[in-house]
């Protein structure tokens, strides 16, 4: 086991072993349940593996804001570690089910669940479509994953006392995320919604998802005051957004080699993303028609691809989201500064706030 | 709000009061849920309505199951009835998500889910494939359903360490659903699988998760001892069984008129189900043919639906189907018999077992 650094460590190798520890327990929680479920005929298919290796390979962003949160009111503690760690198997069930939704074949550099369960089917010589199949399957590991979230929090070892604490935050937090994804999927480029239907899916779906609402969460366990939660709720509405943008901004401009996803991904999968928005807002006469002709095309193709990411950096969209990102850091550092909460997580919040925002993954 | 009535009373009165006290708790839960979430744009989605609606229509098989196994150990209580009524969320949950899978139009009678939800996105004139849209409308549905059962059971009233007793078997309910689901959908006609891999499927599925289940969930939030627990576990299973052969049945000869959906609904979905592997069992060479030509055509059309109604009567596979049935609920009558439970809860699981086994719907 990954001892939890003192204090005086910089905050980046404190993160670097939480994240390790988080990793950890996830990957052993679920890999007990799939041997508990994943038995007789259900051990042959690939779920039995797939599951355990998928929730080891992200960031656990969200099990770390949540642990900030924690240490904001807390000192540190395995259960709460655990408990926030849970947040990590509900995010891989976003990613499991997002992947069908989106049609998107690629995660973390890898094929996304749902094209290794339709290999799979086609492999085994199964009935049917191969490529249903592995959506429904995918689907079904996705609500496996959202079962065991719960559980494993339930299960964290902390009191139900404290767990009683940080249910409500954790009830609101899953119902937006569906809600939100129920807005991604409204919200739609060919139709281009309006830049401020844009900002409340990005709210709702990624940066409360992934920021605001776990601050609070492990703030609201470690019973941390109004003020308190006032100030993460503030941050994380920042941090969140300028999170979004990034990625926005590398679902069109990213390095296929780095993130994992095809060059322009998002633009294939015709995502009403916060910089296709903004290009839309600031596009002159010129620039709008082809934009309109680029929506208007059947399929996106690599030289599709480019031409929309000329003309997002002609319209200056680019550097206005770059600036966007910069002002929200800026004021969501002020703000944790300004708050005189303890070192550990003040130091950690603002190592996240960068690490967020200046990603190239 | 309904009284519950007294012992004395009828037990078909008795749980027809309970079902609709449920059916009240769960459309104000869900009433209530989706006046927080479904704000701004999302209001004017169908989901505001169309989620309210769709839980009320139910039979509430599964809180009647849970709450006489809650009777086997305590007396009447409210909040025991709305944690129980939880178990029709999650069960809200696995039609929307079924109905998405099995690529089922209807549901109760009426348009499914994902049906409504695709012709929203048509006629609101939205971007890309209504169809797919409808689907993970459907599947967001579905699973906020799952996270507002767990919710619904949490804020039942019901104490923390009451509550700590059922947790352990709805958590194991949860994920035996999702894999008895994996299960019926590698499990397809086409490749006819063995009959005891569809017993197993449906011990997963169906029977555990309609019967067994809710019944050993009750019961362990009531602190039944284990004798109790075996029991219900005996009868949860043998009726469990008999359910869902009730419920193949119905899908080969149901009357459409009654039970909602297209006739011979499961041979047009290709579901290998009991009645059907059954029938590949006991065929004769003769009849295996026409059963292979009926297996290997693209698509089941009336006539075809008359065929297979015709060949699986030829084999006996409907009449043996029935012999299992008549076995299984003489078997489960006979263990609750011998038991000596109370006599409301006795009466409650006599009356369940032919409701569920002599259903035409």
């Amino acid at each position: 086991m990954t001892v939890i650094p003192h204090t005086a460590t910089a905050p980046a190798v404190w993160l670097d072993a939480l994240r390790h520890r988080c990793a950890a327990d996830v990957h052993r929680f679920v890999t007990e349940r799939a041997g508990e479920h994943f038995t007789g005929w259900a051990a042959e298919t690939p779920a039995a593996t797939a599951l355990p290796e998928f929730v080891a390979g992200g960031k656990f962003l969200r099990p770390l804001f949540a642990y900030a949160g924690w240490r904001c009111g807390e000192s540190e503690n395995d259960a709460a570690l655990r408990a926030v760690a849970s947040l990590e198997l509900l995010h891989c069930f976003a990613l499991a089910q997002d992947d069908v939704m989106d049609g998107s074949a690629r995660r973390r550099g890898r094929p996304a669940l749902h094209v290794s369960f339709a290999r799979w089917h086609e492999s085994a010589g199964l009935g049917g479509s191969a490529a249903r199949f592995g959506e429904s399957a995918a689907i079904l590991a996705g609500d496996l994953f959202l079962v065991w979230s719960e559980q494993m929090l339930r299960e964290s070892g902390l009191g139900t006392d404290v767990l009683a604490r940080g249910w409500p935050v954790h009830d609101h937090l899953r119902s937006e995320l569906a809600v939100g994804q129920l807005g991604d999927l409204i919200n739609d480029a060919r139709t281009l919604p309006s830049w401020s239907d844009v900002l409340d899916v990005i709210r709702r779906k990624s940066g409360n998802y992934t920021v605001r609402r776990p601050l609070e969460f492990g703030a609201a366990l470690a019973g941390c005051d109004t003020d308190v939660i006032d100030v993460l709720g503030t941050y994380g509405e920042l941090i969140g957004e300028a999170f979004q943008f990034r990625d926005d901004l590398l679902g069109v401009f990213g390095d296929p080699a780095v993130t994992g996803k095809p060059a322009g991904d998002d633009l294939r999968e015709r995502k009403a993303s916060s910089v296709v928005v903004l290009a839309a807002e600031l596009a002159g006469d010129r620039q709008r028609r082809e934009l309109d002709d680029l929506l208007a095309a059947d399929a996106v193709d690599p030289a599709a691809v480019a031409r929309w990411q000329h003309l997002i950096t002609a319209t200056g969209a680019r550097d206005q989201l770059e600036k966007l990102i910069d002002d929200r850091v800026h004021r969501a550092l002020e703000a944790i500064d300004l708050a005189g909460l303890p070192d550990r997580p003040a130091a950690a919040l603002t190592a996240l706030a960068v690490r967020c925002t200046e990603r190239v993954r």
